[in-house]
């Protein structure tokens, strides 16, 4: 079956892709390029059922990973942080401490878990109430197009 | 500008879409047909920034009003509970101790205001968690539609 949405697909989004299905076949839930906070943007946030926070950076060549300045700024939004990369990215390369999942744009897979550095509760109140607005703004723009001409555009920072 | 999406949808459905709009321009998100527990499903609930809950059934005739045994459960789940109907609809029909909403396809505009009865702390927590987890797998399976055929499909409650 032709698959056209990888067409226009850039490659971190078609890894990105793979990891949102094998979070979902984990019972996680997720959102793609979520605001933690101003001037981040995680890749991929998952939501587990016991309110786990997963954020999973996703880099499609060295060069996307080397000029990546940002991504320690994430580790204080999740529980758990991994890199998605495909088969033939030198692993190597990426910091230990962190989680693994080999991706592409059909699936992933775990190759390493990241360790655990449980959220305050009180973050983790804050960035489930976001993940939930975030989630509903863009299925509500999705599901009524007409939204975005009535409302007032979204805060800037999400 | 023709609306096409108006020729399939139902009456209550496009009462929902100026309910959503209006809680839009709110600072509120939205889902429809969300499911709060096992064998009840409302209409609309709403999220607000300061994590409010709001349930909102809509009704587009008194048939559909009168059959309705069910909305007294509903009271638990939100902090505030709403009717929204149409600008023709017998709004003296409706229990006091509610909100009203008047609505159409486009907008809709709050009458009354509901009673506040605040929920508890944990009941609370649990409702936005599942408020995310719904948007999330909605919006999942519209951006991705190959998810579906990739995953389990999702438990019967939610």
């Amino acid at each position: 079956m032709a698959d056209y949405t990888l067409n226009t697909t850039k490659p971190g989004q078609m890894l990105a892709r793979g990891v949102c299905r094998l979070l979902r076949g984990h019972g996680y839930v997720s959102v793609e390029e979520f605001v933690p906070t101003r001037g981040l943007r995680v890749d991929v946030l998952g939501l587990g059922p016991k309110s786990e926070l997963w954020v999973i950076e996703c880099k499609s060549s060295r060069a996307d990973f080397q000029t990546d300045r940002k991504w320690q700024g994430y580790l204080a939004w999740c529980d758990r942080y991994f890199w998605a990369v495909d088969q033939d990215f030198p692993a190597d390369l990426l910091p230990e401490g962190t989680g693994l999942m080999i991706a592409d744009a059909y699936d992933a897979e775990i190759i390493r878990m990241a360790p655990e550095h449980k959220l305050a509760a009180a973050r983790r109140k804050m960035m489930i109430h976001k993940f939930a607005t975030h989630a509903a703004r863009r299925l509500h723009s999705l599901r009524d197009p007409g939204v975005s001409a009535f409302c007032l555009p979204d805060a800037p920072a999400d």
